[in-house]
């Protein structure tokens, strides 16, 4: 349930800060408040950093509310958040419900990201579990939408078809898709192949008529993805989206490898790579936004761990966007009307 | 159970010769019968060819078992193996399980051939259900196994560690691994990550004994694998390997259209191509000799179903030199001593 009243406007929204979590990944603070800048800087969108004054040092005109505690990378995500009240995660996430912010990004610990966004901003009514959407990419194309990419290891067939609704929905906002398609991802086409869940939820999902259901996809389907949208439970979407993060790693590694064997390959590396970088630049997680949480009353972008400034530019432009675009009023209105059928 | 009394020993395997399904495959019967005879000459390797004599044409030699029927790649698995009782799929195995052939291979319908092994040389004692093990490359290394690729889409916590039992003991019998290391694939390090069948699962694996548990991996881990041995339920594993597979080629195939962009791009890919293409190859399903039947009462090589000849002769080679390294009798011992515990 919602723990607010009224939404606020696009209007409103776009007139508040985004909320950086300024603790939140790898390399922060320093690459995070970079990132911050430089999207204040070069895009006008309004900036509110969250983290403790004296570790964020000087934050160039970008105002900071202040806090004193730090949830870690690998603190455990529901203890944190209940223990750490005065944490940049929980106060990021109790600026977008008081209404002082329009979202929260975070490149910190994703279990307490989610946590934080969920028991303070609330799930919006009807929904069973919120869930995580990754892009993938489709060169040349709008990427399409992989849910639940691992915020829920144990799913029920009514939740996939949630996550169907809200992916689509996201697909909308986030890059006007018309018409959202949705695949299930299987191990076969056919309706018959999969678990029980997958089996159940194939017969749900032919019945949703807010956007068109594909039927099953499989592993190898997802790069490129037919579908705008591809459901899976958390579990098989987060091994899936890491093993293609890793194969893809691993192929660029070893042909970076070739590429320096001698002289001459050198030499033909370099008129290849102009090329070659704009097409890896489409597979890295840093240029992608990071990941949308769905299903919360208010926008929270989670980005990767290793987020760079670069990184945090772009998942800061995500969640400014999303919330203008009235991605939560969008993800709200998909998921109750089920709830009414 | 076994069908079969006391299993030949290694030296009457290798006169045994491997039972080839001539029908099975997209490709079948002309690249099929290409690489059945060009192993048997190449390697000496002794060959059965199973089919109908009028569709096999001139096999050129090669011994040729006579059958009336042919499974389709898309028919129903279990009903095709009930209803054809004189199909190519259905006599090679029954050859293996007669002591007529050292194994079988076959690129058709993996339902069906799964169920023909399964069904006619039944299952090792003690095995509860057997899985597909699949090599994923670690160039320059002996590949990792992932199992299951693929033939339980639900899997108990007591089958997942005769995956990794078995999966241990191909490590073993095909490359010589010894005390071979095994991961639990997940969606995180911890041991508290995951669903209530991978939990179940590392406290289960812990406590064993015939391999090194290395405890959770994930799926970025999968290329290159830190560990010898993958293990996972068959529609996770199948959803992974094919997102592997998908992503791979995705990648080629935009590295090929880039290098085809103007005539300096196609000279310099020409300096490039002949270091990129034995990597490439290392992670072509054609040169890995296709999945394994882990936990039948005989070898049975499930090639892809896009098998062309170079993907038979490794399939052969593969599943004769399982069979003659007892492969069989490693699996059986691997998993009998959990019975007794």
């Amino acid at each position: 349930m919602s723990r607010r009243g009224e939404r606020p406007s696009p209007e409103t929204l776009a007139s508040l800060p985004v909320a950086v979590d300024a603790m939140g990944g790898d390399k922060a603070p320093v690459e995070i408040i970079a990132g911050a800048r430089r999207v204040a800087s070069d895009d006008g969108i309004p900036i509110m950093l969250v983290g403790p004054p004296g570790l964020v040092g000087d934050t160039l005109g970008l105002p900071l509310f202040e806090c004193t505690e730090v949830i870690a990378m690998d603190e455990d995500p529901a203890g944190g958040v209940r223990r750490k009240k005065d944490s940049s995660l929980v106060r990021a996430a109790e600026l977008v419900r008081d209404g002082q912010a329009s979202a929260m990004v975070s490149a910190g610990n994703t279990g307490a990201t989610m946590a934080a966004a969920l028991l303070r901003m609330g799930r919006l009514p009807g929904v069973i579990r919120p869930c995580i959407a990754t892009p993938l990419p489709r060169l040349g194309r709008t990427p399409a939408v992989l849910v639940d990419a691992g915020a829920n290891a144990e799913c029920t067939p009514a939740m996939l078809v949630q996550f169907a609704q809200m992916g689509a929905a996201y697909a909308s906002a986030r890059w006007g898709t018309e018409a959202p398609t949705v695949g299930l991802l299987s191990i076969g086409e056919e309706s018959t192949k999969g678990t029980p869940l997958v089996k159940e939820t194939h017969g749900l999902l032919v019945k949703e008529s807010g956007f068109e259901f594909v039927g099953n996809l499989e592993g190898r389907d997802l790069l490129p993805s037919p579908a705008d949208v591809i459901v899976t439970d958390g579990f098989t979407g987060n091994v899936a989206l890491k093993a293609l993060e890793g194969s893809l790693r691993f192929l660029f590694d070893a042909m970076l490898g070739v590429f320096g064997t001698n002289d001459e390959t050198k030499a033909a590396a370099d008129v290849l790579l102009p090329y070659l970088l704009p097409m890896a630049a489409e597979f890295e997680p840093e240029n992608t936004g990071g990941a949308m949480l769905l299903g919360t009353d208010g926008v929270c972008v989670i980005s990767h761990g290793s987020s760079n400034a670069t990184a945090m530019v772009n998942a800061v432009r995500v969640a400014f966007e999303c919330a203008t675009r009235g991605l939560v009023e969008h993800v709200a209105e998909a998921v109750l009307p089920a709830q009414g059928g």
